[in-house]
């Protein structure tokens, strides 16, 4: 039997590099599709280099025969993608790739939703089954609708389908404008660092253990929305108090320094029993997946 | 200041070319866009020959320069539409056509949308404003999709939006196999006509007053969802037994020869207060209408 084949949309981005090393050293026949990335032998996988809002990359990308399609790519555009209209191109492109994936003999194919799909009115945390949706930003409405079209697409086409609503995401090589390098960043240059009172309940995976938890999806028989986060929840203050610890910094902590934000949920967490069926355990913890990301970025700071 | 202009998508078609007369009638510049037909000099409206899923559609539309855009063009395939792959194509190119639409100048946006976005399960006659939408078929996936996008999209870009809701079309020239042009044609033949026991209440709208129902919102100020119906309900058993009254073939009629479909709505009526806010008023009762049929189709037999 030849090994089984993934093809992974954004695949050398923020989260698609951990779906990709991940799902290589499981065994699959990776080929990762990059706008810029140039293919790198150093790799366990291959890549592909294309414009996935071109005209042919539905084509191109049915033409690797891969089995299963993992796709990651969007605009992600830090303080834009939310409300961007590249949303709609997006969109488009998606349905016009599942398609011809499908239609070339694709057989599953793992969507990448958010937790902002969510009806984000409640305060406890959230089931991919019955948690119903109600987004309110046109990133969240795209994916949301995206993931409604193409769930009755592979019901009538025969395609396995499942889609796997992230939570928040940190890791290395965050746009810096995010709260987490954001703090680090004053910190590490002797500055105040200020957050909101922060006590909102929010899910933060690192970049690594999100991909890692794709990739365990995309290798399952899971169909349908599957929440991606780790076991234990936090706040915003609690993330901003862990990071001040870890540096030593806490007198430049400014907790409160900025208004909540009214729109701002109180909670958004999720349940996570599908993710835990697959027997998934995230590789680090919220005190060691900070360090990790200040690790990485004390690395890349000039001496 | 010079004339209003608009852009009719599928303006050729079973609804469009009534969109187009009455708008054309009521001093618009009118632009129909068809992927078959050519440019009628006879007809007060101009006609752009082009193929809407094709990649530079959005930008040849835009290029047009019209203020107002309606929607039509869509899959319809009788009996293959509601589940037909092809409604993943139709959602990528109107998310295409409509921020091509947008960032060429254009104003307003009219939607086509299906009574079958409706969560259909309630006996009620459904509010657009309050009525939430539950579609469980592909196409009303697709359209209630492209509806939450393009809502939150135009209200992003400052475009007007509009999405009109058409509930149940009869009228010339529908396809032969749909439940008014079958039970005529088999009375016609002297066969007996059979249908179900035909208790679900319905709303019938003859496809002239549809395309007149839908110009009147494109030109109006109205923004959001608005039902297209006409203000009596009736039932399909009805519908059946006015076409034998007007052919005087009653005794041809065999009302509950087929089984009632499980899955067949007992209620799919709309609320047209929105609708009835323009002033619109019907050219057509159900027994006009019908008899408007029977005369077509009788005009259309080789005698």
């Amino acid at each position: 039997m030849s090994r089984p084949s993934v093809l992974i949309t954004g695949g050398a981005g923020f989260i698609g590099r951990h779906v990709a090393a991940e799902m290589a050293g499981q065994g699959y026949d990776v080929i990762v599709t990059s706008q810029r990335a140039a293919p790198d032998a150093s790799q366990p996988w291959r890549t592909l280099t294309c414009d996935l809002l071109a005209a042919d990359a539905p084509s191109l990308l049915a033409a690797t025969g891969a089995d299963t399609l993992v796709h990651l790519a969007w605009e992600t555009t830090h303080g834009q993608f939310w409300n961007s209209p590249a949303n709609l191109d997006w969109v488009a492109a998606t349905l016009r790739i599942a398609r011809a994936f499908r239609e070339g003999g694709g057989r599953r194919f793992v969507g990448i939703g958010t937790c902002i799909e969510y009806d984000m009115t409640g305060l406890e945390p959230i089931d991919e089954v019955t948690g119903p949706t109600r987004p309110t930003i046109l990133y969240g409405i795209a994916k949301d609708a995206t993931r409604a079209i193409l769930q009755s697409y592979a019901a009538q086409s025969g395609m396995d389908f499942t889609w796997a609503r992230v939570f928040h995401l940190y890791g290395p090589d965050e746009k810096p404008t995010r709260l987490v390098p954001a703090v680090i960043t004053a910190m590490l240059r002797g500055e105040e660092a200020k957050t909101s009172a922060g006590t909102q309940a929010r899910n933060f995976i690192h970049a690594a253990d999100a991909g890692r938890a794709i990739a365990a999806v995309a290798m399952s028989e899971l169909t349908g929305p599957v929440n991606i986060g780790t076991y234990a929840h936090t706040t915003v203050a609690e993330v901003a108090t862990l990071i001040a610890a870890i540096l030593g910094r806490p007198e430049l902590l400014r907790i409160g320094a900025y208004p909540t934000k009214a729109e701002e949920p109180a909670s958004l967490v999720p349940k996570l029993d599908r993710l835990r069926s697959l027997g998934f355990k995230p590789q680090f913890d919220l005190a060691s997946g900070l360090a990790d990301v200040i690790r990485s970025m004390k690395a890349g700071i000039p001496a």
